[in-house]
């Protein structure tokens, strides 16, 4: 079923890679007539645990000299990993509710720079529920919503950002996925297994792709996860569904959660017959964590 | 800006007023290729407080002997109003939570015929976030949803459908709308004032629309309700802007809660200006309510 | 039962009137060795609707010159009611969550001055399990609870607080309870009934006791206004039980609930055959609220 | 300060050890005009992770034919260690909603047998609060609560019974308890500590106690615990303190959160200089939980 009125194309990535810059900066460098109009991209690919480095895709449309808007949909890495509106001049970013915002579903978020509120006011395509200038106008004449809004998920966000802003505060919360996440592999690697990003520019700070062995059903890992330990570890989707499950470290989370996760994924790998020595992996979570985890500055 | 990527053919009525039947009829008559696809209806427009009788617009289309869809807007109707989705052979109805459900805002809902299911096989123009077809596929490989759920408004779900069938009776909750409706145009009856909706049989069993003189402005009655008495009432819009105010009466509410707001009405017009006599409007409806109320189930 | 391990002595009043400040003042004149070592009045008593003047007590005991402890339950006063701890040098004042507070039933608050902790060093007598002592010194010793406390309570005391503190006022509060009370005894006067509190000076704001005539059973009333009207009225306890109802307003509440209540009794009454006519009441209590209800500070 | 209105004597235990059936059973014998009303005994002691056989407390008051009632403090084992009040007799049990409930504090639960009915009939003794005596009086009057009580609590109560008996099921929750108090202990023995309790008779099945080294301030592990990785641990108290802390295992909690909790502990030792492998303790734990971990039953 066509899903857009408009022609898209798609640069194809490996499962497990990250956005080709050479492809991007050689397509861009040929649109000499800027048929191009924006350049879509994924912050943080949630069902690979990839993520992409924004900085320098911003640099490939600098290069080219190319003026298409950037669109990021960060819908698991705003809140979580370093994002940059301004430095980046990202055009359009949204991200929804659920994730390092540590809300229930319920609210999709989106930021537009004026060269993109500019850009929507000649547009042709079809627009669906969320167009932001109804709540622009709406804005404007005081009335705030064209529709009615979802009013505890509006509290619930005022709630989320004073944890995020106030109490933890973003720096932090950003140290804290990656010191996580970088625990996490260490756990992966004292396994003997591997992450499914293929390369450490690539590693995700929010979730971690963990492949298994070609005679494993990765499926079979998540079932008994679930079934016997009460732990819910992601899919893998698509090209690779069998192939790995992924361990997400997202929002609000801290160090001992993670160790009982990563205790648990131990039991079910040994519980489907994968020769893991039980506490390796948490002793190595443990040994990186260590060094690095802070005192709570909200306890002192 | 343009919204919908197919042609529309609007059957326009005064504000006050329900469907057209006689235009209707003829419009399906006329059609004899069969080209027009959907006749799409609103049981209640809350914006006015008019109700559409939908066994009339389905007798048109036997009538006619037209193959159309019949899609019902049913947000402000669907467990509060009479709505009979298999004897009116509706094709597709869709409500949300936020009204006859009690919810808060969050889950738009949708119904749809074997009839409609069929006809989207072939659909060519574009959808957006609630193409079910999506949703039936993962019904069937066992996913449940093609995007991340809003779990805590499927619980409420649960219980708002408990408190539906299982407690009141949907039967009750139909009787107790209408009776509150009734009550409430006795009150506007003994304000000396009109309710919007022209004739009785377009009168709504959720909002009643109220006509304040030429002299008053409706928005002043709303402004002081809101700032002094702590009720909400709705605004006139576009046309009947400052014309018209709307008092609801939809969803878990009750007599003693209905009489309250009648109540505040009264101070409000008086606030205003306008000549009410306290307790003339409520004493109607009290009048009204009295013979009708029946004791409450759960409580015997 | 024996509930308590001293002697009490206690000045009755008859239902529907205050302390008996002759007699007080007499009986503290008469204890010339100072047997007596406290004095415990109910500010407001809940099951009549009688309030009583504690600075009137106060002047009685100074008068007397009598040393005793001046104790006063306030569990539906203090936070609705003028309260006055220092200006009437009051010992000990306890309340509790369930009323103005509007929290859930569950902690029990007590404030006592340097006097009544003072006087504590020295006791005999059992105590239960509200001891402030043990309090009193794990606050020193930084541990805070002698016992497990109901966090969740603490968290919506923090909550109640703030709403009367910093959001309504708590001059405005005691203002509303007073405005809602007077609305109340005219509605109760329209009906052609009468007020249990039996002189003006004992009239309480938080909950009005409304005597039915002889040939009624007030708990018909409050049965009909629960099972059709949903509507939770107090019964008439001890000697008054079947002779009166009771209108609560207190806490949380404002005018068009109370209206919608006074409603509601009107129709009750009617239901068991007494002659009201319907919308006297609150047409009497509008009128007096119409005067006196301000707009709402936070909506400015 | 006394807190009781009549006498009691108090059978010593040493730290770690639970009741002296000996000097219990002698006692008893001596009592030839059974001048003992009542034998009373914690069934788990919090603070020392004690737990006391309750059958061979029966068993000596059977032997020594001593008509005394059993009195149970159950506050942290009824619902999550077996306790059989038919069977072993007990005449009065009395828990709170905090512990093996996994409810918010706020009610406290007693159950009584007809035997202490009766007794309760000719007592002297000054009551407070919770004399069931008033209960009981209401519930005949069909008034249920002499007092207001906590609805919210009682709601709670309900739903926690559910998941307690509908849901997981007593016997797969005691079974639960004692699985992860097993491996607890496990993982105490492997970091080289040892469990307060003396003897394993008396191991709790709800809360271990670890016993740190002479040169070790058992509230430095606290501290740093709850400082850096956000994990509450129980304080040693009285005789005990800075000598041992406590980790608690009671009530909704499952596999992974304590291993995630045992690896915090670990983290705690080492930073505090403990000599401990990181890991080795949740190994342990893994090991004894691998072999006994069911599936959930909920979600086959």
């Amino acid at each position: 079923m066509k899903r857009l009125n408009f022609d898209v194309d798609v640069i194809e990535s490996e499962w497990g890679e990250g956005v080709n810059l050479d492809i991007l900066l050689q397509k861009l460098q040929a649109d000499r007539s800027h048929a191009v109009k924006a350049v879509c991209v994924v912050h943080n690919e949630t069902s690979t645990g990839v993520t992409n480095d924004l900085g320098l895709v911003r640099k490939s449309l600098d290069e080219a000299g190319h003026p298409a808007l950037l669109l990021v949909d960060g819908v698991s890495s705003v809140g979580a990993i370093d994002f940059r509106m301004d430095e980046w001049r990202v055009d359009v970013a949204l991200t929804g509710s659920q994730k390092a915002l540590s809300l229930p579903t319920g609210l999709g978020i989106v930021c537009a720079s004026p060269k993109a509120l500019e850009a929507c006011k000649h547009v042709k395509s079809t627009r669906g529920y969320f167009d932001w200038r109804e709540y622009l106008e709406c804005y404007k004449a005081g009335t705030y919503w064209p529709y009615t809004p979802s009013v505890q998920m509006l509290y619930g966000l005022r709630a989320s950002l004073d944890l995020i802003l106030k109490v933890e505060g973003l720096e932090n919360i950003i140290a804290r996925h990656l010191r996580l996440a970088e625990a996490t592999r260490e756990a992966v690697k004292a396994w003997g297994l591997t992450v499914s990003a293929k390369k450490p520019e690539w590693d995700s700070a929010v979730v971690t792709g963990v492949v298994v062995p070609p005679w494993l059903d990765s499926n079979d890992v998540i079932k008994i996860a679930w079934k016997k330990y009460n732990l819910s570890l992601g899919v893998g989707l698509g090209k690779v569904a069998g192939k790995l499950f992924r361990i997400g470290h997202l929002g609000y989370m801290n160090e001992l959660q993670l160790l009982g996760a990563l205790a648990g994924v131990e039991l079910s790998l040994k519980d489907v017959g994968y020769p893991v020595v039980l506490g390796s992996g948490v002793a190595a979570a443990q040994g990186c964590l260590s060094k690095q985890t802070p005192l709570i500055a909200s306890r002192l």
